[in-house]
């Protein structure tokens, strides 16, 4: 049932329970980044001792809150959070958020089994407990921390909360965005499964970028993923590879995370990209959400930095993918193209010292005579006019051009936001780019390179 | 002889022949990066169509102008730059830096021959052509660009202008900083090797981080390296790794990359430490500068977040250093040292939600009981007061605490300005941690893990 969390994502309601003024707590984060992050449903603070919270009235208790209640965001000790969230339900709450820790994770199982209990009784789905709660951007709902307020195209569902919170804070500081985060927690009711099949079905989200430490029931995710796969990408950092990280994924979340080669096997024979570690679950994510998917293994590398074009050919031949060298016809056409006197037309194609212009007489040429699949522009210093530039290149080619914009200062950092508010992606080393572009092109293919 | 180009980096004069009011050239970035880069000596802009060029006397020849001259900067078109140093020379000048490409790497030779002819005749070292110049910070002498004035342990010496700027721009970002950056460009005289040994007897500087595409004489090279490892480590990014790298490593610099697997047999050999790509460059530049080095495999992980720690392990398990299980004695400790109630006591210590004196008390037992060599502290979420606390801990262990920041917004930043201006290095992600720490210690090893 892809549907039934709308319940907790499209809440028109929220009760913050543990709500407090005091700006050290996480009553007071998440309250006021409900506020801050634009949320138009109505919110209701929950706290015996106060009258008022961030200019909001409080309510003692969930009961006592006037009107209808959708979602309940829990923040107080583990011990009564079973009561509070019976006591949402009874007031016709269908979702709750429980970013309180001291349960599963502190050998509290029973507290737990009663949260199991709440969930089997009264249907309210939950996400957590011990959790980073959930943002999701189409809802302006920011039940969470950091305050994320950047819309883009990716859903971060992660084991950690700061998984989540570091991957939409990159995706904030480079203007790229997101649809939504979810923290699972530890995951009483809603698990990693529901969520790849909430949002594949999300039109907001164009990738998923998954954090895990185990799945609950394999054959339910590997359903869900299948899925999902035809239809949307889907990037997974999974931990616990090797015997150490083993051992401590059973102590965070108590995940078994199995033998690492069975789950390699099943990315591979599903198609779920694998990502080897952070940045590069942020960077596939990135390119799969943002570049056409499987067009073709060649790629163009053109750029004014002779050294980063060596270091994206290394990196694209390592990983499968190939920098052709191009043909007698290409090359000639290069020649006629008013290119920059010191260019080097190979591939790559370094322009050395040149402007955007360069830039785009040179893929304007590789795209007539087809000389490629995917383009990786490499900017080795400011390129003033680079946005401008690649966003006719994109007019003109669809989404097959990527960005490595370097050594670029000040310069780099306004245009690398705007490049991301075209919709073109732009990675901080040219071997990163690569990976970018990599994981567009196994998006269509089933991961079967 | 280590200490010859000491004209070069203790220039306390510098013409700028080539300098214009024109701020689109280079040849008024340079001039303006000397200038504002605080350099201490004379500075002469030379340029026959000016008078006066940001507020300096301009000068028409080398010739006309007054006094003496150390270092002369060209950026003119390549048929005068041979003239113009012959000039330099003849006015005492020893040192001199071509900005200048059109040389061999647009296949004149003949001009390349020139160049090597002066510095055959007059003694003249010369850096380049077709370069980004030279930045060194112990003598305020910028003659490159960017523009960067962050002083730090780093030596970056690179075939790829871009390569150095990118290198010093996170460096600048992060507040880690640099001693030098050099461009070599073409190498018509001064080469790796050369700064090698120059940077060996640096003082300013803790450790060499290098860009190569090949080296011009390995022998030399290796020898230089080896007479420098004992005292200061050498990191390496070599590309042409690869076929198709090798033959862009050729159009590049016409450099012979040679069998990789050679090169890579002689970095073991020798105690080259390795990057596989330009992060990582800076990753185990960073940490070999800024941590103790050879102390020992193991590694102590203290965390907040749990994922996060997983990811630790994964990676430390992966490059061969251990994140080893404490000991019933240590654990025991642990659990009197009053951490939060949640906590996990195991390794990766995860503190869960915590303050910068939980992470004070942990490492404090972890030290007490030798329960490791290397401290990771892993920060997933604001924590104030983090730089108080490391420096503290760094008084009583030493260089041995390495900090992974992620997920903590502004306060993350700031922090992290903080932590590298008290000498303790700071990672974006937990597995980029971990590759520091395992530069530090390889550098103590000869690189023999």
């Amino acid at each position: 049932m892809p549907t039934d969390l709308d319940c907790l994502f499209q809440a028109r309601s929220a009760a913050v329970v543990g709500a407090t003024p005091n700006p050290d707590k996480l009553g007071h984060a998440i309250l006021a980044n409900i506020l801050a992050g634009g949320f138009t449903g109505r919110v209701y603070p929950v706290n015996p001792k106060e009258d008022r919270i961030l200019g909001l009235p409080a309510y003692p208790t969930v009961s006592s809150i006037p009107g209808d209640l959708d979602l309940v965001v829990v923040v107080v000790p583990a011990a009564l959070v079973a009561g509070i969230l019976r006591e949402a339900a009874g007031k016709g709450a269908r979702a709750g958020i429980v970013i309180s820790g001291g349960f599963r994770e502190s050998g509290r199982l029973d507290l737990e089994d009663e949260l199991k209990a709440v969930v089997r009784q009264t249907g309210l789905r939950i996400v957590g407990p011990n959790c980073q709660g959930i943002n999701y951007r189409p809802n302006h709902l920011c039940a969470s921390w950091p305050l994320v307020t950047a819309n883009g195209p990716m859903a971060v569902i992660s084991q950690s909360g700061t998984v989540a919170a570091t991957l939409a804070g990159w995706a904030v500081d480079e203007g790229f965005g997101i649809t939504a985060t979810v923290s699972l927690g530890n995951q009483v009711d809603v698990c990693e499964t529901d969520l790849v099949e909430y949002f594949a079905g999300d039109p907001a989200t164009r990738t998923i970028a998954l954090y895990l430490e185990g799945a609950r029931d394999g054959r339910r995710f590997v359903r869900a993923v299948r899925q999902t796969l035809p239809h949307k990408p889907i990037v997974v950092l999974k931990s616990g590879v090797t015997a150490g990280g083993q051992r401590a994924a059973a102590s965070h979340t108590r995940s078994l995370a199995g033998r690492d080669e069975v789950f390699d096997g099943v990315c591979r024979q599903v198609g779920l990209i694998r990502a080897p570690n952070l940045e590069a679950l942020y960077d596939y994510a990135k390119g799969s959400a943002a570049l056409a998917h499987g067009v073709g293994p060649r790629v163009a590398v053109i750029t004014s930095s002779g050294g980063s074009g060596i270091l994206a050919v290394d990196e694209a031949e390592r990983c499968g993918l190939s920098v052709p060298v191009f043909s007698p016809q290409v090359t000639a056409a290069l020649r006629e193209a008013h290119l920059p006197p010191n260019a080097i037309l190979a591939n790559p194609l370094d322009l050395t010292v040149c402007l955007a212009q360069d830039f785009e007489r040179a893929v304007d040429v590789l795209v007539g005579c087809e000389a490629a699949d995917y383009y990786l522009l490499i900017f080795g210093d400011p390129i003033p006019g680079a946005t401008g530039m690649v966003q006719r290149l994109r007019e003109r080619i669809g989404s097959r051009a990527a960005v490595s914009y370097l050594g670029g200062g000040e310069v780099e950092k306004e245009e690398r936001l705007r490049l991301h508010a075209a919709g073109i992606p732009v990675f901080p080393t040219p071997e990163r780019a690569i990976g970018g572009i990599r994981a567009a092109y196994l998006a269509g293919r089933g991961n079967k390179l």
